[in-house]
């Protein structure tokens, strides 16, 4: 478990408010909770008597609880749960003995330490739900704003043909609106824990299912059936992979923002602020921090999820490791996520970015990266082989010769005879060479607004 | 690639109907699919003369091209679409050189090769569909047959109380019916890929969107419209997660089997067959090959997810590695997966289960798993802690003294105080031991058939 | 980085001795150390005047900074060296700025870094080391006392033939001595950095050799040579592989005692201690708490072991990402392999070996685990497919009408044509079915006291 | 299993040798080839009478079996030793009874297949080793032709201060050597396995020792001893992280080499061959294909060697999935290194190295790249944190107002004080700023010639 006062780490891998959501504190929290929920249904069904669960609650709140003694019952008793059921019930016992008989009853550690996580889940999933929205809101305007902006697009690192920058951002865009559906969807739908010993429930005897089901509804606070988990963990893996897919969707943001802020390239800065990114050796250098970390959890989710994956075979109706892994491995994807999550939204709120130098980049090869688009044009007239052929050669020329493509083109016959001289400047013009951007960019500024659309724009009016 | 015919490890690691879904045969047909369904969607337009179609579809025959020479290209190339273009091209302009210059007009690699990919991946998620359907047929009776067969429960492997089979076969089933009505809707809405150089279709200029949604609408078969996912590859990590997702949930399966069907627990076997399972040492022997390969599965899942989750970061409108990552990985998780499920569903075709053993197991620790019963059944009169207590003295006696716990509390003035005879001897019945099991079966029994329903039973009536 | 306090886990996912190894305080402590002694071997070199050394150390006691400020910092500067370095600075200017002017000198936030981690990794593979005697120290005897007791083999957890738990405790041990003598390598021949800006310590220009050397003959006690590593990350990649490996091992322990401990089998038990893997629902069982974690640690090592080999790939002078992705990773590593050894030394110093259960075992399946030395017997006289044959059919017969195979085969002609009654009872006696069990106990033992052994003890003699 | 024959993706991932030499048919040579050493072993220990050896080698042709055959017993038999060793016992029966009664004679199926992967181990690390020594002679001539050569040293994608080519040729060679020592003392001490049913090799009584002891001699070819390895893995799992490693150590450079390919960039370009790299949109791109696959490789390989580690807690004596669970796993580690490391090889011997473009780029920043080494010089006079400061300052000035930090710089009293105009003249030219570069240079020269020398060269005099 991480500490929630900052370490020598400071935020970078883990930000004070999800650290918070994920700490012992909020673990403590979920599991008298639990506890006091329990109660509440015990008594409501009629097995507990009136004032158990005040009696319970009472005792829930996590301060009257000393998280290192607990611990270290912990360390030997294999679960948090088991001390604090001891703790929480003396305690109870303290005011009044009756009660104290109903604490936990019919349920097991796993209930308990189940639904404490889903209670963290809630919180880590409600935060990122808000940065989800914030990103949204933070990668709008650059969809907007540099909808004509033209960029040089790259494949394989290579220069390919002009694209603009907003569709550039608008392919970032997407992933996140599918991620944010996605998670928001697991937020609304959390499926709780209270199955006792071996998943039935068997302590309660007749009443089990109607305790069962009122202990549901309080705590999801709507009626819901329940099919016990205890050794059935796709939810959590499934949880888990989408944090990992989240956390990878921003990593090819970061990939790509640090890939155009290179010296030589330029393109885009990340947000500058006092003492960020300074070098200790190179006073003129800003490095890319926050593309930095956004990576580095790029690079460590997906071994934690592959964890999650790899302890679903649990044994038989409590596992013997496979559910003990999970406990510090999805708090830790919370962690990552959500970092990396709240370092983009601060990288996309104050990204520099710089369309002359874009302009400039694209100017670099001397017109080699509207080949294709002359070529197209050359297609109809040569045929496709032919035209590819002529612009391979005269690609060569310019490389070459150090000669722009434009021009080397206006003087071949094959060329001329078929596209004369404004034409060629036309082709030659990278903010014509749109193709379905508008769509592209229209589709996902709809998405935006409607994240379960994925009709055409002209279709939904 | 594998090839189609069985290797040396037959169909132990890949099954021959999921290898077909992802020969280089299945590439090979779903790169040519989509060079015809582009010049179908450029004629429709408009843009290519009438008979280009037809003359582009006449040479999209598989069985035209010699897979082991494209090959050979294509390790130059970078990926086998540039060869195969060049190869399509020639052989229609054999015929007529017009609906040459339409082949893969507009097209890149990446749409050639994502686009394949997706015939491949629905080809997979057919039969992935299908296997799940049959397991679901295999699995339904044994909660109906076992709803009161008694089972030892069992937590850290340790018996806990007694549960019935039918509901640990309900709780094996419920992971199995998420993960088909999950990668049912994946298949259900496949996306296509057909974006151009990089990603805008500027190739096409004005034509770029109306041409994509041409090509879009004919290939699904319904309109939708197109958002480039060439860097953003979201989907397809989710895809793949949840391959892996279904492979742990196997697992789970596999891993109860496997230790019920230890020599020295021997409730369930794998069904028979003449050679298998056989040790070439050990005549007496019956090895779970069926649960030792399900098992070996869902270790080699977890690594192939973390790869498509570590691929993610493309570098711009195309990636240096990412891409080409996914190629073998994702057909790899199709055949794990694939055999696992098929795998699965042998075993619980002819799974033998055997109730005695299971009953004769309830009684080896001489009535000590019914202990948490007889607890619940003394704590309204002696309290929780206090009836606990009692438990584990009685408990230490049977173990030490070698009795049965019955007779031990049935000496206990403490415990006949409050429990008479008659209402020991219920206590100490395992198969009135229930709970919430008939519960848990039908809901079960409910996601059969209606596998989006969450509500209760009684509700849903 | 996690709190040096027990948190609600307690030891469980770490220990105290481990979790202080890998803190904040020792990273602290092992950067101020880097530019202690920097300022040495500067000040040796006669670049920085006499008392700089002094100076400088006087200021690098942790104790002196505070960790929180440090880390909001870091957070911003993107690493917790710049604002130390800036701290120190400013320490040791108020005293005398001459000194101030050497803090650093030459150095960039990396080289502090990565031998802070050279420090912590020190130290916890000393406390690996220590531990890793422990536990030979405590498997030994195990060898020893159980030479001759014999267990069931158990294959695909089927009985298989007879062997002795000695053996069965020697195949334990033989990797961990494997384990112990790698890593015992790796802690002896720690390689540090210092190396500046971009890896050739321009900044030193023509000092840079001489200072480098300086550095690391003080820094390692030692002559030795450095090839800058800020880029090249095998060595870490490598130790981490190692921690995992040797969790990998201890999860294989762990797997089969917690097997041997199932209530049905009963051969062994973890070590018993008031208040030790008690269940909260039931009184009579005792959890296998110990092996629990060490599997639980071996299902997570593989994901953090993955991340390190991901971030291999650094980007030219000093990563984007792939750096700081192991920042957290590896003592993440040293934490969860540290914890998973002190438990298996717990499991070993204490655990319960039951030896008639162990006999009785043997007997439960009438003889049939005799069947591959019977048919070796009978393959002389009737060839191996015949023999086999028999075994298989009369094997058959056993499981058919229960009977005992000693007792079946002593009433087959074709069985006592061959072999006497008293041959056949020898053969039915699992304490003289031994093959090399002795030579493998005394290779394994031999190893113990030489660990880079591999000849026979025969020839060692 | 991969076939032999190169499908659609050619030799993109896997090259003909190295998928030869982890084929079917090297399987079935490595199994029969266990089958006739056992033979000979047998036959010299006097228990399998004269001409046993020769009537089984006779018959360990693996062009006499049919693979499809056999695997389509190795489906229901669980592996494809079973099969084999039937077919193969038939075959010698029919020229004569009595050595086939000793064919497998005390084995057991894992013993066959971890000697025949030993076989197919021993192949794939010999193509290893010459390829690494192929690489190690391509990459030696970087680091003496461009030893002076001065490029920008990076960091963060940033521009930092210039080193020389040759330094950034030497760190990407020392982890190869590396990986290159270790991978060549994997192969010199491959360690067998003959250890029958439960690792005791009882089947052969007394004779055990004596049997295993000549069939471990005269498979290695040199007296050993063997420690039964059938469920401890950690050899295995150490080798395959070994070939992550390798796979990441060649990765670097493959970032590296593409980065600097970038069309903006150019200091390098991967060589170049015929209709290699060509675009099928883009006539004018040459994309770096090695460059994308050996990046691919490195992102495939951590997820393969985090199965092998998460197979290794095996179940008693013999696995149930964990031991399967390597079977395709680490043939293909060896497809993936092995593809790597070939085309590293083609990479390095035909890089093509730009010397005058990195000079460009160096002067891209109008000086700003020296100011570490201005800062350095005036620290003397000014303090550290003056002169940072200082340059910091001029830095600004520099990039706001588009001027040259030279000139910048000679305008500030506050440097000119203390520098002339020739020692600025001096410290602006990268050529000569090299502190430790010659020595690191030489240094892993030396270790081209002595892998083990970690000293340095003047030591080594």
């Amino acid at each position: 478990m991480m500490s929630d006062a900052p370490g020598l780490f400071g935020e970078l891998f883990a930000d004070s408010e999800m650290s918070s959501a994920m700490s012992d504190k909020a673990l403590l929290h979920g599991m008298l909770g639990f506890e006091a929920l329990l109660a509440h249904a015990l008594e409501v069904e009629g097995l507990a008597p009136a004032g158990t669960a005040a009696a319970v609650a009472g005792q829930c709140d996590p301060d009257l609880y000393d998280i290192a003694e607990l611990g270290r019952a912990a360390t030997l008793a294999g679960n948090p749960a088991i001390p604090l059921v001891k703790a929480l019930t003396a305690r109870v016992a303290v005011a009044s003995p009756e009660p104290a008989k109903w604490v936990h009853y019919g349920a097991t550690s796993q209930d308990v330490i189940d639904c404490a996580y889903v209670h963290m889940i809630g919180r880590g999933l409600k935060l990122i739900d808000l940065r989800l929205g914030r990103l949204v809101q933070a990668m709008r305007p650059l969809l907007e704003a540099h909808r004509a902006t033209p960029v040089i697009g790259r494949t394989f690192l290579q220069q390919a043909i002009p694209i603009s920058f907003g569709v550039k951002a608008a392919l970032w865009l997407d992933p996140v609106l599918e991620s944010r559906r996605i998670l928001h969807d697991i937020l609304e739908a959390p499926v709780v824990q209270f199955s006792g010993a071996a998943g039935t429930l068997a302590a309660l005897g007749d009443d089990a299912e109607r305790v069962q089901n009122q202990f549901v509804d309080v705590t999801l606070g709507a009626p819901s059936s329940l099919i016990p988990w205890h050794a059935q963990r796709h939810r959590n893996a499934r949880l888990a992979a989408e944090l990992g897919i989240l956390t990878g969707n921003l990593g090819k943001i970061a990939r790509d923002v640090s890939l155009m802020a290179q010296t030589e390239i330029g393109e885009l800065a990340e947000p500058e602020a006092p003492g960020k990114g300074g070098s200790s050796a190179m006073p003129h250098k800003r490095n890319p921090v926050l593309c930095t970390l956004i990576l580095a959890a790029a690079q460590r989710a997906p071994g934690l999820v592959g964890t999650m994956l790899t302890a679903m075979p649990h044994e038989h109706e409590r596992a013997l490791g496979g559910w003990h892994a999970e406990w510090p491995t999805l708090p830790e994807l919370f962690r990552v996520a959500g970092a990396a999550l709240a370092q983009t939204v601060t990288l996309m709120e104050g990204l520099q970015v710089f369309p002359e130098r874009m302009r400039a980049n694209i100017d670099l090869t001397h017109g080699l990266v509207m080949s294709e688009r002359v070529s197209v044009a050359l297609a109809d007239a040569l045929g496709k082989a032919q035209a590819h052929h002529l612009l391979e050669e005269a690609s060569r020329v310019c490389l070459t010769e150090d000669r722009h493509l434009r021009e080397v083109l206006g003087n071949l016959a094959a060329v001329t005879d078929h596209l004369d001289d404004s034409t060629l400047d036309h082709l030659f013009d990278p903010s014509t060479y749109r193709g379905a951007s508008d769509a592209i960019i229209d589709r996902v500024l709809l998405r935006c607004e409607h994240p379960r659309e994925t009709a055409r724009p002209k279709d939904s009016a």
